[in-house]
């Protein structure tokens, strides 16, 4: 008799879990529980879909359920787990559309219930036009309110990724938008000297930034009127709400899996939980952080995606191991790529290291071009053995794929040395003679 | 009494030398002399100042020799060096303005003379209206042939980078073009299934682009009208001929400075040739391939700049070492963006390697993306251990700097497992989650 493989989320770990399991094990079966309307989609597309560059939310799906069922992956949607009993290998499945509820029985067991958008009690919260950013349905919503309420005045909170994304989202509907961040500055995981240039970006798209504005209240009669955020009132008729992503993590601690010191679900690099035969990927889990050495939570789609390939060739009887992250990551905010990788100099002083830095300013393109844009490139590493620690880029272009020139020397374990001896592409369009990293390298090897 | 040295060739070694022997040692007497009348220019800029991108030829130039004069780098152009005597350590100089010829004395001499335009025996290639692409002098005369003959027919003898570039710039006047090239393709560094899509990107830009046709004559009565290649005439009235560049080591040769296998001036990573206090760098010099262990002539200006530092460095009384090459190189042809690094499937087979390729097609952004352009990805690996060996991509955006990636691994000496393990920067505008790289990496890890 084969065996049964349930996954349980269907988004991008799960489904590449499922996809990977199935080319892994043919005669697997396997079932996958999606609590929302959809499979496989790309949720970093939202914004995008809000914005109007994607006209139709299903764009986002790289595959449905039907696609999947050809290859024999049944993919339940409107299909919520309750609970996992790893003594039994069961879980508790209730049919959001009938309110039916069954159990159904595993051998392997994949957990891939995501990210949940932090909502702490603040009052109001729940008030309509206040909108979080996670799901189809959500930009759904913030389209349809667009739509329907004409709102003029958009309230951010939250100066991360996703912030900063909507903030441009917003003003394409030619929204006035007010970004309120409790911090000091937006973009928590990059360095103040960097992030200025974001914000003055923001600023020149006529972003209004309320930085060290914590918030307390939202109000409204009814629907969201008002932010009460560091003891101002701001108005608003639409509000986004993105403070941070947390494991959704409820039921794993129903079903005894281990939690790591971050809060999400602690992993080896086979991906699996403390519980045999039961894995964990996506924005649900820890991810072993090369640089630290130590676990992480930084839930991003493309890790998502890797980590579920591992899990489902696991749990489908092969062998496969994460490689871990060095914390890339990019965002896009109006007309300028912001991009880091590794540590940011706070993070890289939390973690004890000497830390020394580099920061320069070059071109993205040779100095004798039309259009030259500037391009920042700050380097951290560690005094005395110069070993790369970091790296954070901002620019007009040239910014997403040059900072993953840093991330693979952070996977090399290289020094500013090593890194200032590449030999990096070079034509007048797309680089000026030295590259900016080179630069950079150059400065921080002397 | 301090130590004189002379730098022979002021372009992109040369300058990077005396910049940085200067840097290196104040105390150091520095003079540079070159036979053009322009020193520190930017030679991969003339195609876009001949396509009028650039207004003016002086943009090309990083520092005159006004600003060289301010550090006491003291800059001679219209100065050819007749030969070098490495017992006396003299050089003998003409002064190509007046005729005078004096000797000057040097402690350290650094060899930059650059390459040549190849420039086989083919009757009439010295008619009015044929030209190489060099030096600033050549842009201009390009420019001032396009202002007063008003050519309409213009005909690129060789389909490397630079007539390439010369088509794109040709074409910007209005002028028809026809590529005549030998070989079956052009970009002979690259593979045939990749430059297909260069190919395809010439046609459709409306070149007629003649393969498989060596040049044997230029005709025309005081000025070029025909070309003759293979068998066929072809009317032009302006010609760019460019099938490739040769280490210009005629003073080298003269002064008993030793020649390695590629014909350029061998140097160690010190860039010391055989001759005591003598370096070379630039594109006189043999560069040391990190892929194949041995030497190659690969004449860039990236590398020119980064050998004359080390040169630099070291005839100051410095220490300084040159990391190698692994061949990274992109161009842009009209719209599309083409770059490689390491060895091309063909090369790799020469070497002797036990070859496998994988050639992903991708996409530069996320599918669900406005106007997302195909990238084309070729991986070329070893057999068995799956040694990266070299890569290639093609596409519209996010070329050159993607090819970084492949050429920070092979300076890292990685396998196609180790490059399937990279943590990528990805946000939908930059990338799809899974990056073609990680594609190309995946199916070659299979």
């Amino acid at each position: 008799m084969s065996e049964r493989l349930i996954v349980v989320g269907g988004v991008a770990a799960g489904m590449s879990a499922a996809a990977k399991a199935r080319r892994t094990n043919p005669d697997l079966e396997i079932e996958v529980y999606e609590k929302t309307g959809y499979v496989s989609y790309g949720a970093c597309g939202i914004p995008y879909f809000v914005k109007g560059e994607i006209p139709n939310v299903d764009d986002l799906i790289a595959r449905t359920p039907e696609q999947f069922a050809k290859q024999r992956i049944y993919a339940h949607t409107y299909h919520e787990v309750l609970d996992i009993n790893v003594e039994n290998h069961t879980v508790r499945v209730r049919n959001l559309d009938t309110g039916e509820e069954f159990t159904d029985h595993w051998d392997k067991l994949i957990l891939t219930t995501g990210g949940v958008a932090a909502r702490p009690p603040i009052p109001g919260l729940s008030l309509p036009g206040i909108f979080t950013v996670r799901t189809p349905e959500d930009g759904l919503a913030i389209r349809q309110w667009i739509a329907e309420q004409r709102p003029t005045r958009g309230l951010i909170v939250g100066g991360g990724y996703i912030g900063l994304e909507m903030a441009e989202a917003l003003a394409a509907h030619g929204i006035h938008v007010t970004i309120v961040e409790m911090l000091p500055q937006v973009m928590p995981n990059m360095d103040a000297d960097m992030v200025e240039h974001i914000q003055a970006e923001l600023e020149r798209q006529g972003v209004d930034l309320q930085l060290e504005h914590p918030v307390e209240a939202f109000e409204g009669d009814g629907r969201v009127r008002e932010v009460v955020a560091g003891g101002e009132h701001f108005p608003a008729d639409i509000v986004i709400f993105s403070v941070g992503v947390k494991p959704n993590v409820t039921l794993a601690k129903q079903a005894g899996i281990v939690l790591g010191p971050t809060g999400a679900v602690a992993v080896d690099d086979h991906m699996r939980t403390n519980v045999p035969n039961v894995w964990a990927a996506g924005d649900v889990a820890e991810v072993h952080h090369l640089v630290t050495g130590k676990p992480a939570y930084i839930p991003l789609g493309t890790t998502a995606n890797k980590q579920g390939r591992v899990a489902g060739t696991n749990a489908a009887g092969g062998d496969a191991a994460f490689g871990g992250v060095v914390g890339t990551a990019v965002v896009k905010v109006f007309d300028l790529h912001a991009a880091r990788t590794g540590l940011s100099e706070r993070e890289a002083r939390e973690e004890g290291f000497d830390v020394a830095i580099v920061t320069i300013k070059s071109s993205s393109k040779a100095h004798y071009m039309p259009h030259p844009s500037p391009i920042h490139v700050k380097l951290v590493f560690e005094k005395g053995s110069h070993r790369l620690l970091g790296g954070q880029i901002v620019g007009r272009e040239g910014v997403a794929k040059r900072i993953d020139i840093i991330a693979t020397a952070l996977h090399a374990g290289w020094t500013t040395y090593d890194l200032a001896k590449l030999d990096l592409a070079y034509a007048p369009p797309f680089s000026p003679v030295w590259d900016p990293i080179l630069v950079a390298a150059n400065v921080a090897s002397r």
